[in-house]
C-alpha cells in the first residue's frame, strides 16, 4: 500500500539517474527493477546492478507510506511520457499490488512485485571521507578514464586510481602503454587510495553535473560512495596494488617542444588513416629545430605531413602508435601543449605550458 | 596516368555524395571502390552498388587526363582529413598506378586498381522526363517512405510510387495496413508512373538538398535518373502493378474531428508504452462530442488518457495499432490536423484542415 504525490520534473530526473544503474538484461530478474518507497515527506528510488548502485530522494507529499519494486523499463518510459505540464504526479499502490500513476488526463496502471529481495545500497561503514566539487571530479575522470585498460589480465589497470595525499589528489588511468595523470589541490588532511572500475567511472560521467556543489566521497575496503545533493552512488572498488605511476616519467629531458594541440592532433589523425589493428603500423616523428615531419607507412599506403613547433634541445626521431597520441590530444582542453622527450626508447610526456595539472605519458614504439 | 588539381571543399562534398552508393561489404570487390576520372576541366567520381549509382562532377584544372578505381573507405577518409585550408588539392597517378594526394603539408599515397570492370551508371535512354524542385521531392519522399513495407512478399509495396498525371504528382507509400499519399502540382503535361525502392528513397533523402533548384527526373522501363546541378543518381525501379490507392478512402464520412497534432501524438504514444510486438495490443479511441478517451490494455498494464477535440458527426469507438497512428502524426508538419471516420471497420483518414496535400489512410483493428 502506498499513496503520495510529487513534482513531475523531480521524478523524471530521479528516474533518469537511477536507471543508469539498472542492467539491461540480467539473469537475476530482481536487478531489472527499480525499488520505490514512499517515506516521511520523501520518495526514494533505487537502481542497483551490484557493481554500481544509485539512490535518489525527492520531496513528496506522502499520505500513506509503502514500498514496491517496478519493472524498470516500463516505469521509466511511463514517467518520461507523462504530460509536460506543471501538474503533480499521483502514485498509489492498491491492495492487489497494482501501481496507479496519474498526471493530468494520463493514467497508467502496472503490476508491481515484492521489494523484499531487492538489494539495497552497501553502507560503506568505517570509511575515510573527503570532499570535492562535482564538476572537478567529472573533469578529472573524463581526462583519465580514456587511458584505462579494457583487458582483464591486470584487473587494477581496468580501473581509475584516486590517490589522495593530504591536500593533493591524483586521478590516474593506465593501460601499460600510456599513463594519464590529473592532479589538483583539495581541502583534505588525510591519505587514501582506491581504484574505481573504469565502467563505473564512465557511468559517473553521466551522473555528475557541472556544478560547484561539494560531493562527499567515502571509501572503505570494498566500496566507494559518492554523495551529491541529488543522489548517492555506491561502486565496488578494485582490489590490488596500482603501479607506481609517479616514477614513470622520471627521465631527463633532452628535447622539448610547444605546439598547437589542434595542429598535431590533425596531423597524427591524418597519418592514422592507414593504420588499423591488422597493419600494426606506427607513425614516425622526425623532430628538428623548427618543425616535426610525420611519416607513416602500411600495406594500405603512405602518409606524410609536417607542422611547425617551438623547440628546445636535440633533434630526434621517435615512433608511436598513433592511437595513443590521438586519444591524449583529444582529451586535453588547452590550445597549446608541451611535449618532452628523453630518448627514442623512453616515454614521451605531454604537459600544460605551466604546471602539471595533467601529465600524459606515452611509450614509444621501438624502431630499427 | 593522371595529373590535376581541384578545390578541397568541392572534392569533400563530392566524395560524401558518391560514397552513399558504395556498399559497405560486398562479395563483388569492385563495388567497394570509387571510380575517379580526370577529364577536360572536370573531375568525375562514381559510386555504384548496382541498385543505386551516384555520379558527381566538380570543376578541375586537369594537366593530364586519366582514370582509376580507389578503395572507397581509404579515399574518403583521406579527403575528409585534408587540412581545413583554402589550398587546392593536387592528385597524380604515376606510372606504377599509385595515387598521390597533396594538400598543404599533407601527402597521401595509395595504390589504385584498374577501372575497367567498374560498372558505370545506366544511361536511362528513351525515357519520359519531368522536373521538380529539389526540396519538394525531398519533402514528398520523407512524408511517405515511412509507410513503405519492409516485407518482401509484395515487392511493389517495398517501394515509393511516383504517379504523375499531367500537372499533378502523387507520391505514395503503403504496407497493406496504411497508405501515405502526398500530392502536389508541378509543371508537366504527360503521364508516367514508377516505383522507387524504399531503401534508395531513404538514401535520396540524404543526397537531395533543401534548395529550390530543379531536378530533372527521367524514367524508362528499368531505371529512374535524378539529375541535380551537383550530381546524377540512377536507381533501379520495381516492376509490377501498384494498388489502386485512390479508391482506398472512398467511404462516406460519419464523423470528423480537428485536433492539435502534438496532443493526439503524445496521448497515443503514452498508450503505446505497454504495446509491443509480443503483446499485439491495440489502442481504443472512444470519440464523443467534445473529447477522445484513450484506452489501452496489455499483459504489461493499463493506460488511460483523454484530449479535447472539435467534432462533427456521430460518436464512435474505433481501435488501432498505435504504431501506425504515431508514425503518421510524426511525419506531418501542421499544428492541427483533421481525422475522418466512416465505420469502426473502415479506414480512418488524416488530412490537413484544408485541401489534400497529404492523405494518410489507416486500417483500424476489428474489436469484438
Amino acid at each position: 500500500m502506498m499513496k503520495m504525490k510529487c513534482n513531475r520534473r523531480d521524478l523524471t530526473e530521479a528516474v533518469s539517474l537511477v536507471e543508469k544503474a539498472v542492467p539491461v538484461a540480467t539473469p537475476i530478474s530482481v536487478l531489472e527493477g527499480i525499488f520505490i518507497e514512499a517515506k516521511e515527506n520523501a520518495f526514494k528510488l533505487v537502481g542497483n546492478n551490484m557493481d554500481l548502485g544509485i539512490e535518489c530522494f525527492i520531496p513528496a507529499d506522502v499520505e500513506e507510506k509503502g514500498l514496491a519494486m517496478v519493472r524498470a523499463s516500463l516505469f521509466s518510459q511511463a514517467i518520461k511520457k507523462l504530460p509536460d505540464t506543471d501538474d503533480d504526479v499521483f502514485m498509489e499502490i492498491d491492495e492487489k499490488d497494482n501501481l496507479k500513476i496519474e498526471c493530468g488526463h494520463a493514467k497508467f496502471n502496472f503490476s508491481t512485485s515484492s521489494a523484499e529481495e531487492f538489494p539495497q545500497l552497501s553502507q560503506v561503514l568505517d570509511g575515510k571521507t573527503f570532499e570535492m566539487k562535482e564538476s572537478l571530479i567529472k573533469n578529472m575522470i573524463k581526462q583519465t578514464v580514456y587511458a584505462v585498460s579494457t583487458r582483464e589480465e591486470k584487473p587494477v589497470l581496468t580501473g581509475v586510481l584516486f590517490d589522495v595525499e593530504q591536500n593533493i589528489i591524483n586521478v590516474v588511468g593506465c593501460d601499460g602503454f600510456r599513463v594519464a595523470i590529473r592532479k589538483e589541490e583539495i581541502e583534505n588532511s588525510q591519505n587514501l587510495k582506491f581504484i574505481l572500475p573504469g565502467k563505473n567511472a564512465k557511468e559517473l560521467l553521466g551522473i555528475l553535473g557541472e556544478t560547484d556543489q561539494l560531493v562527499k566521497i567515502s571509501v572503505n575496503d570494498n566500496n566507494v560512495k559518492f554523495v551529491t545533493d541529488r543522489c548517492i552512488m555506491v561502486s565496488r572498488i578494485i582490489d590490488g596494488e596500482y603501479l607506481n605511476y609517479k616514477s614513470v616519467a622520471n627521465h631527463k629531458n633532452t628535447l622539448e617542444f610547444v605546439v598547437e594541440r589542434r595542429k598535431i592532433l590533425n596531423s597524427i589523425d591524418r597519418a592514422a588513416t592507414i593504420v588499423n589493428e591488422a597493419s600494426k603500423s606506427h607513425v614516425l616523428l622526425d623532430i628538428d629545430e623548427t618543425s616535426v615531419s610525420i611519416d607513416c607507412e602500411s600495406v594500405m599506403g603512405k602518409v606524410k605531413d609536417k607542422f611547425s613547433i617551438d623547440m628546445q634541445g636535440e633533434p630526434m626521431q621517435i615512433a608511436f602508435n598513433p592511437k595513443y597520441l590521438i586519444e591524449a590530444f583529444k582529451n586535453i582542453d588547452d590550445d597549446k601543449i608541451k611535449l618532452s622527450f628523453s630518448t627514442p626508447v623512453t616515454p614521451a610526456v605531454i604537459r600544460p605550458l605551466e604546471g602539471e595539472k595533467y601529465v600524459y605519458i606515452i611509450l614509444p614504439v621501438r624502431i630499427k
